[in-house]
């Protein structure tokens, strides 16, 4: 039954079909199996999409900046899929992105398939639900893919990495905390919008991004090969300190003065983004990134799977995990010896499980 | 030799001594088995510390407050450990709202101990980092501990939930996004605080809180026991959805009007926040946040143990990491399969592994 309603989906999505494509993301966010059933169906006939991220501080229009490239890669005969990361809590529901954009006039175009992912749970489970909504949209033939999220925090950088072109949104007059903000996007940016171009201190803006990557380059390590970026991909997905790559070494990032409000700077944009497209495909750094790409999702999928499977464990061995909290809580169990054990590793030290 | 570092480090942090501390604290960052065996030493002698958590929007001056909350308790004959929470990148390290804080005239101040933690690495490694070195400061003996975060994205809401009172600071006249993010950290808001509150608007955002409570009052599900609380950790770890309570079910949280700038608000603020701590007290909800935010921090450790054991179970058994993401890439291996036979399960389903 299930595998029929497996299929069932994967046939649906694979023949574009809009209502399966948007019963299979509910699935996924709700860890139905029956959507893993799916995905590995689909798995082998995804890969086509170019996937584009727009990330940026709150405020920065990015939005307004989504509707205006669906209208321009719309223009160009090409379908589009969105999905909008909201930062908002279950508790309000996340479609806040996604209802913005699709009110500004994509809801009748059938060449749009707009989503909004609400975050969902901790530990990280809403890159897994982005990285499982991408394939779906993949696999039902879309052209291009915009995944739009707010840059900040970990979890929306790495969902930023997701894509194969990324483009960074900021804008003039943002307060202090937002240095330290975009400190952290910077890396990943592939394309800079500098939006809202119009108001005071665009140019300043501009120029900081200039200086920046100046200084990036004066102190960026050799490029990394393949192995070497792999290995930064896992150091970072155990935690460890790493220094991340400026992206390809030879890719200059454009910073692209943008007013959404107008559609004023669009079309470059759209150009940019193009250059960046060949670029990858002919330097080959596509398929480094399809392989980054591969290894992050395999590894947030693993960890999802690792916890369910250990929490399981956790109740046969130890019982209740809210008993075994209260132990904790009362410092009557030692959670890293705990963990240690659940993971299979030896508990070390004059510790008590 | 480890086995006496741990003691020696553990020894440190139980005399007080600042030094041993943050080189404890640093360990920890680099994920040094050393640090864990110190960190299960020290456990026991945790839970004293009042653990405050300060989010809010980007460019809401929470450095600011946060100074200012410091200088009240220092008044107070507190000892405070500040623990700054930065969104920059390993790239640009982060510290920088660390140093914003110590800056302001705590440096020489020994009953102030400030520690900045960067974003490190993906997968959530950042709220693991974050507890145990709130563990560190708690072990210290520090009476307060202020974890200062950008409250965006999951992660910063999990760092958020690991305070016992959780401030959460608003600004007049931020952009249309911001809405949005404000949605995700209202349910663990105490306190709020209208911040710069000398800004137009201010009575707008005061008024825009106040309709969200009634809002939520009217909606509010029956208030949860102990177990119902952490099956909703439990499924949220699980990356479900989950209607969040909004804090302690009887709890009103007040909404202070601030003007940091000026000192303007902070004792009434410091007033909702022993009021806070007292209501915890006195209904016994402390003893379920303990259990809560135990539950949390183990779910954070267990995840993380798992992965580093999955990865090495991986690499035995299906080789080098790089070569399975590029297999993956190359759609010759399946994750979801992969990721289910290493946490365990069968792979179910006609998948390759």
């Amino acid at each position: 039954m299930t595998e029929s309603t497996a299929q069932e989906l994967a046939r649906g999505v694979l023949s574009g079909d809009v209502r399966r494509a948007s019963r299979l993301m509910r699935l996924i966010d709700d860890q139905a199996p029956v959507a893993t059933e799916a995905l590995k169906l689909l798995f082998p006939k995804t890969g086509r999409a170019w996937i584009i991220g727009v990330t940026g501080s709150p405020g920065a229009g990015k939005s307004t900046l989504t509707d205006r490239l669906i209208t321009a890669f719309r223009a160009q005969g090409k379908t589009v899929g969105v999905i909008a990361v909201d930062p908002t809590s279950p508790f309000t529901g996340g479609a806040i992105l996604g209802d913005r954009i699709r009110m500004q006039g994509h809801a009748t175009d059938p060449g749009v398939f707009i989503r909004s992912l609400a975050t969902r749970g901790n530990l990280g489970g809403l890159s897994r639900a982005t990285g499982d909504c991408l394939r779906v949209m993949d696999a039902m033939g879309r052209d291009v893919i915009i995944v739009e999220t707010v840059g900040v925090g970990q979890d929306e950088i790495d969902i930023a990495q997701l894509a194969h072109t990324t483009v960074v949104v900021l804008v003039p007059g943002m307060g202090d905390d937002i240095q330290a903000i975009k400190a952290g996007i910077l890396e990943v940016a592939d394309v800079f919008v500098v939006n809202k171009a119009d108001l005071d201190g665009a140019d300043r803006v501009v120029r900081e991004l200039r200086a920046n990557l100046e200084l990036r380059h004066a102190i960026k390590a050799p490029p990394l090969d393949h192995d070497a970026h792999h290995r930064m991909v896992l150091a970072k997905a155990e935690g460890k300190a790493v220094e991340v790559p400026a992206g390809p070494p030879e890719w200059e990032p454009p910073i692209q003065k943008v007013i959404s409000a107008k559609g004023t700077g669009v079309d470059e944009l759209l150009g940019a983004i193009e250059r960046h497209q060949r670029f990858l495909v002919d330097t080959g750094e596509k398929a480094t990134r399809e392989q980054t790409r591969a290894m992050t999702q395999f590894l947030t999928l693993l960890r999802d799977r690792l916890l369910r499977a250990g929490l399981e464990r956790l109740e046969r061995e130890r019982g209740n995990l809210s008993d075994v909290a209260r132990r904790i809580a009362e410092r009557r169990a030692d959670p890293y010896a705990l963990a240690d054990e659940l993971a299979g590793e030896p508990a070390v030290g004059n510790s008590k499980g």
